[in-house]
């Protein structure tokens, strides 16, 4: 699949998305901007663990670290960009309770194989989807001048992101059983989202 | 501690190394340039997962993050170099059954922390400091002029990478509990090299 083709379905993976995100997400997370950067370098901090896991899970895939090795490295290269204005804001790296959406989908992924590898694509995806359209919320909504470049700055390559996991997935599974697949997962993805979560998240 | 000082600490941390690696290494790996290069790319992943873990663990740690995220990158374009050239010479990255080297040195890690972090950045250090023996070596013997090179070319950065370990340690512990346990650690580390790995390894 050429590049132009992988944006093309990344676009429409977006769509997967069965809920939109609705105003009170955006209202939660535009009065607590640093609250959500700080989760966001977790994103971007964990987005690059996935992609290492995956990496270690599965050595011997053909194609699969080729792919999964930049990924990694984006993902660290944007935590490291939103750690430095975190610093700069006098904000540190702490840890912040989770929400149990990422914990929901990963429950959801199949224990054999090769479901499991698939499963674990369209959930990495779904994550790098939803990330993609609430960064694109905050890029619009933020009043912050930095927050709202940075967020539209993220976005492009993000966009990118879940096109690679649509690939992975594509080039080695049947296009009926994946989308049979993912309508499934991307009901648990919103259903997931649908009681918000008290704190302000990326996932809440 | 600036930069220059922190190569110089570098420096002498692979004067840590007690053993230096002997000729039957040299020729074993001289002899199967392939199986070492593709151990090689399987080390530089497992370098960036080392890395990982670490930020992951010690999430809230100020300063950490933003020295290993930038290593973990590093180590990751270092793999896709090495991949890279595997692929072009029809060679796919598969697993290989590891030596007992890094397994010996990580179940000398101490329980406890602070103990725990110490010896974590020491036991990283010690594999970095021998990685960079071994890879001068292997840009020095290598009759292979590609192989040569890509060894002297990833060693420059490489050469960096235990000094960041040590600096995380020194930044955090006493000179002297320092030295006293790398000392340990690096009996450990050379004692793990006496009998070789049959099988050709970086770490055999």
């Amino acid at each position: 699949m050429d590049n132009s083709k992988s944006q093309v379905v990344g676009q429409s993976y977006i769509r997967c998305l069965i809920d939109k995100t609705n105003e009170d997400w955006i209202n939660l997370a535009i009065a607590n901007p640093l609250e959500i950067l700080l989760d966001h370098a977790h994103c971007e901090r964990k987005a690059a663990g996935v992609a290492l896991q995956l990496m270690f899970r599965y050595v011997s895939e053909p194609g699969l670290s080729e792919v999964l090795s930049p990924l990694a490295r984006e993902e660290l290269e944007h935590f490291e960009r939103v750690l430095s204005i975190l610093n700069a804001r006098g904000k540190k790296l702490q840890k912040l309770e989770s929400p149990p959406y990422a914990g929901i989908l990963v429950k959801n992924i199949r224990k054999d194989e090769p479901l499991r590898m698939l499963d674990s694509f369209l959930v990495a995806g779904l994550i790098e989807a939803r990330s993609h359209e609430r960064m694109k919320l905050l890029s619009i909504h933020s009043p912050d001048v930095e927050l709202s470049n940075l967020y539209a700055d993220l976005l492009k390559s993000e966009a990118r992101h879940f096109g690679i996991y649509w690939k992975l997935a594509d080039e080695r599974f049947e296009r009926n059983t994946i989308n049979l697949r993912l309508e499934e997962l991307a009901k648990v993805e919103s259903d997931a989202l649908v009681k918000m979560h008290h704190e302000p998240r990326m996932h809440s």
